[in-house]
């Protein structure tokens, strides 16, 4: 297809083809689903040189776009990426299909067996940026869970995009399935996205993953379901009851393992029977990693003697605020109860861990706080598809409709009801 | 609440106070729950006077205005429809709860056990026409499933709806649970709906029930999900190999058993093997039960014979149509293939049955037909909430994404991720 005429007939011509695809791909059996994967993972090893030789030209025109140095990074499509992209491919090939699958069959007081059949979503259109490696991320999840994807990446990697999806094409051709069952767009021109978004008649659900305004910008034009992934400011609270130790390591882990993941703490709260014990010591760890605190007054002044500790006033907006950066806001509380309200108005319904050794306690946590992910003594950046074992990630949902945080092949299929007769009648 | 004043306003304060309910109900015990659904019973069938005097007021008010008698009907609070939605109420009141449920808790290799947790969606909206038992029916779905509701009835119902919302609210407080768990939208002002489908931070999902122009006009202005049912063009696949008697007795339970519902049969489809000898038979019991048969060329050469046949020629709007009538299209097929084609192209993805004896074409039909119920040997009419054994029905979806086919308790829930740990961190 050749994007150089009307944006809309273009969008409408791959949707349709998509359409067609999605057809073919539920049907398809897993044997030859599985055969494109592994070809995929071959052709991806064997193709290092063209791979990097595309990449090469977007690389090219972000250094002379004077792009920030980290940015260009994420574009860099190295040997390591390649070599773990392939390897995702190889292991969504190795999970059980999960198209078919029966479940809940039980037989009603009519004679009938009434059961539910796990069967693909149909179409998704998938909006990203920069990392050229979500080409075949998609690609594969949409694979195995027979379904039929529009890709838009950004137009920073298009030619590394390109070059990736050839080799998909290929794998799915190679595979007897439909070359059409992962399409690219093949124009940078923004009206394409305003397009996918609102053609119901051939995508049946969006992933954007990008930042918060272009997500919110996609929600609100969309005329489809969209898997929604807002901003994650995720919560540590530290109980009147617990282990000391443990709450240091786990609260460091959480905010300083890796500050830009969106599963990164951004706000501490701690109960008053213990700030006195246990602000210093976290304080002293986040003085030694240059970690600065926004805090209440009373975290303040248990805070203000560590020494080389930033710590400064929270505002307001601090409990709101996602840094994604070596800056936490710290609160001290007076119970569990203004502990799960605070998380509850304040957080963002991403992910959420308490730290105690007090069982009713935790499980009133885990019940009443209304996040994604809620956690009991470990550390918030365990919230991602493949700690959570499912192999692959879609995306982190931040909605409640349908698919709720991480996202695996599950996310991109839906239940069907199916029923067994020996030609029963309603009476 | 008061709404003399803007509707936006109203609407909003009645958005806010769902939502606090809606914390409230989601830690609600089960004891309490179902404590305030069998008060709920108990005040239904001892305020049967002070119902039908209110609901005396809707009818007078209907015949007035030149209502037709089946839609008057449709208004009535007969002793057996309060008994109904009472008995209803107590059926509700002894079904497991859905919430706190955890499953598929698995260990991980970090440590971590990872398992999902059933949780309230929140807010719904409900949107109805007619019928006040829907009141009670939504009430007691929202109470079960720890979420909160807002309920928007058709005018023509407003005096019986809001003396059954006060039995609510009344059976609520005396449960120890908040009575704005359940609200009623007390103007019969249509800017209400506007502002109920538009209030994303109250409002989770909306659900609404009437004609086809009303769901896709909801559907359209809405900026929160919408759980659509939109028509039901259900069709009846005669195969190749089939036990013939009970085809046709099967066929007729489809199509004539009850012609309104929405899982009534309006299509045929006849194997070409079978159409000989399978449309005579099927043609004599529609001509004695008055079925208007509109049929491709080779149903009709079939079917002349037959005496007192209404036999006319299908056009291509017959395969897309929905009668809700004595009224069915008849085409005879080449094959499977083309049945299943037929069935994705024209259907409304509502419900399907293949009537065969032959097994691999009976899984053939379930897998490939993208329909949210799809059966064997079974008369569509068995499409529902009750039938399928969920206690009760808030609607029927006839889209893939969240809930598909009929929803209970479970389309009202949603899964969050839990994480139950030992102090384990992200290396």
């Amino acid at each position: 297809m050749n994007p150089t005429d009307d944006i809309a007939a273009y969008m409408d011509r791959v949707g349709a083809a998509a359409r067609v695809a999605a057809t073919a791909m539920a049907r398809a059996g897993s044997a030859a689903k599985d055969d494109a994967l592994r070809r995929l993972a071959a052709a991806l090893r064997a193709n290092l040189g063209p791979l990097q030789q595309a990449n090469e030209l977007d690389l090219a025109a972000a250094r002379a776009a004077g792009l920030a140095e980290p940015m260009v990074d994420r574009l860099k499509l190295t040997a390591k990426v390649v070599e773990t992209v392939a390897e995702g491919c190889e292991q969504i090939a190795a999970m059980p299909d999960p198209i078919g699958e029966i479940s809940e069959l039980r037989r009603r007081p009519t004679g009938i067996s009434v059961g539910r059949m796990r069967v693909p979503l149909g179409v998704f259109g998938m909006i990203y940026e920069s990392r050229p490696n979500v080409t075949i991320e998609a690609a594969s999840l949409a694979i195995k869970s027979g379904n039929a994807c529009i890709l838009r990446g950004g137009s920073e990697a298009l030619h590394s995009n390109l070059a990736l999806w050839k080799l998909v094409q290929g794998a799915l051709v190679d595979a007897g399935l439909p070359a059409d069952a992962v399409q690219l767009v093949e124009t940078t021109d923004r009206a394409a996205v305003g397009r996918l978004i609102t053609m119901p008649q051939h995508v049946d659900v969006v992933i954007p993953r990008g930042g918060k305004g272009l997500i919110e910008r996609i929600a609100a034009e969309a005329r489809v379901p969209v898997i929604k992934h807002l901003d994650g400011n995720c919560h540590v609270y530290v109980d009147a009851e617990v282990d000391l130790e443990q709450a240091v390591t786990v609260t460091d882990n959480a905010k300083t393992q890796k500050v830009s993941p969106c599963n990164a703490t951004e706000s501490l709260l701690v109960h008053a029977a213990q700030a006195a014990a246990f602000l210093p010591r976290i304080g002293a760890v986040f003085a030694a990693k240059g970690v600065e605190m926004r805090c209440c007054p009373a975290a303040k002044a248990m805070l203000a003697a560590v020494p080389g500790a930033r710590v400064v006033d929270a505002t307001e907006a601090d409990w709101d605020t996602e840094y994604l950066a070596l800056v936490i806001s710290i609160k001290v509380v007076a119970s569990l109860d203004e502990a799960i309200a605070h998380v509850n108005r304040h957080g963002s319904h991403h992910t959420d861990t308490i730290l105690t050794t007090n069982h009713p306690n935790a499980m009133r946590f885990l019940r009443e706080v209304d996040s994604a992910s809620v956690m009991v003594n470990a550390s918030t950046r365990f919230a991602d598809g493949f700690e959570y074992g499912l192999g692959a990630e879609i995306g982190i949902s931040t909605d409640k409709f349908h698919a709720r945080g991480p996202v695996g092949l599950e996310g991109l299929t839906s239940l069907k009801w199916i029923v067994l007769g020996q030609g029963e009648i309603r009476r």
